[in-house]
């Protein structure tokens, strides 16, 4: 079975992880690890050999391609990869990775996306490649234009038309809702657990937030007060902190883009639990798409790009 | 000179400082402690003793009260004092003060105040001792509205009615600038040194925030992608993510509350000269109150209340 023989390795290296899949032609799985060795905890002179234990570790022969994305192209990370500035077609992203000189196999790393705007400029980078994922998995025709949603800790609200991203933000939510958490004076308030979507705490702060994005700031204090005075529950601080966040990127999120009938939505875990319900909330319906299918369809996207030739002449003598 | 003899001692005890002052029955300065043993530093079964450290080295005698406001009258502090609710006329505070048991001399703690609105509960703990102050530096008619601007870890608005407090809120906007700046993605982005108030960056972050407050998880994040991609300068960058915040507080401000020709702003420092700038550019007047000049007011006021016959008792007796 040719097609079962490995033919590169797909690597995600954000700041907090390191995900590595060794894959066969057609983007089937054949081996994965995970890491918490992200480029935040990983020195850069140990780039190479933290990668070289993982590649070790699956045994995986000195002449198969490693194909990366993630924060390990940004400016401190291994190589920088560099941005395509929108609107661009994401056909562009296999030929504009980076290379990796000094080491004998062959390592690309891909570019993010940038958005130029003096007033508003923004950057991503490893959404660019779910998003060369999304286009392979769920194909649409050249002139359709399609919403994404992509929760996180920087969480990006992506224009496409066809295979090109035309437009798109970024918001801090994730980001903020992690230190406001741990560090503000609702640390106090919170309960450790995850928070339930269907919690009418939660619901309350979206439409709060929907309906009143001014009032952020005090809203997020009254969450403190509602403790003192109510016996707010920790659980219902917590949802109220998700609600009010989730709720403030959605409101700043629907005026910028011309909203279809069903937007995309990436994320396979709670934030897009929780992201689905909120956007209902707000009478957005949505379709999901699995965040880790995307992006390894996205590196195996690439990799069919930049290496199709050699994956044909590997698949004549592998097993 | 009867009126320069020692007739109480003043306490401002916050999460993160303590300050002591020995003040004549007047409310004028004897002398001076300033401390960094807040709250948040000091084991509740140390309260005791790091008062009494403070009053020996002011060699203030067994007979002379003190009176304190702040976040030691909170559940964590040292005695809790209770929440007056609005409205409320503030000449109710030094009647509402607790007592501190166990101990030898008269100790008393002001009473914080509450709004306890379900929907948007709030509470305040030494503002209201400021306010308090206020009305004695600044009286005005019984009739006069006015609104008290003050910049803070939890930055308060205040409608007043003559003496009385009808309304407040309170915004999270110092604690998350902290928060931010310390442990978001935006740490990497932002200088340590005080924010120009005149500088440009300031002035199109704060009109930002009140002319699109929906979009404030958008406009932080682009402070990082302006370091990224345009080379925003610290300096810059810090300037912006205070003028986003203050922007934001304001812009949640003004719908809520009918404002004077001119509000009143309570602080002295560089929080203080941001706001009366971002104030200036949503087109509001403002006059300044030193807030150090309004707690001892207040502080003195409450101790008259308590115990002016006393200090009239002590006037005969003392130099």
């Amino acid at each position: 079975m040719a097609h079962r023989s490995a033919a590169f390795v797909a690597v995600d290296w954000g700041t907090s992880h390191l995900r590595v899949w060794l894959l066969a032609a057609d983007g089937s799985i054949l081996a994965e690890r995970r890491s918490d060795q992200g480029m935040a905890a990983t020195p850069r002179e140990h780039f190479e050999s933290v990668l070289d234990a993982h590649l070790d570790a699956l045994a995986v022969p000195a002449d198969i391609p490693v194909i990366m994305c993630g924060m390990v192209g940004s400016r401190q990370g291994w190589v920088e990869a560099g941005y395509l500035p929108v609107p661009v077609s994401l056909d562009r992203i296999p030929d504009n990775a980076a290379r990796v000189d000094g080491v004998a196999r062959d390592i690309r790393i891909l570019p993010g996306l940038s958005k130029t705007d003096l007033a508003a400029p923004d950057v991503m980078r490893s959404e660019e490649t779910q998003l060369f994922g999304l286009i392979r998995l769920s194909p649409v025709a050249d002139d359709m234009q399609r919403i994404v949603c992509m929760p996180g800790t920087h969480s990006k609200w992506v224009h496409m038309e066809g295979t090109s991203v035309i437009d798109f933000a970024s918001f801090i939510t994730g980001d903020m809702y992690a230190v406001m958490a741990a560090h503000s004076v609702l640390h106090h308030s919170l309960s450790v657990d995850p928070v339930d979507p269907k919690s009418p705490a939660f619901k309350t702060a979206v439409e709060a937030s929907l309906n009143s994005p001014a009032d952020f700031l005090a809203r997020l204090f009254s969450i403190r007060a509602a403790g003192l005075l109510h016996n707010l529950s920790p659980a219902d601080a917590r949802a109220s902190l998700s609600g009010c966040l989730i709720g403030q990127e959605i409101a700043g999120a629907l005026p910028r883009f011309s909203m279809p009938d069903k937007i995309d939505l990436v994320a396979g875990n709670m934030p897009g639990t929780l992201y689905a319900e909120a956007l209902a909330i707000a009478g957005i319906q949505c379709r999901s798409h699995d965040g880790d299918a995307l992006v390894i369809a996205g590196l195996t996207g690439a990799a069919t790009a930049l290496w199709k030739n050699r994956s044909v002449e590997r698949g004549g003598t592998s097993r």
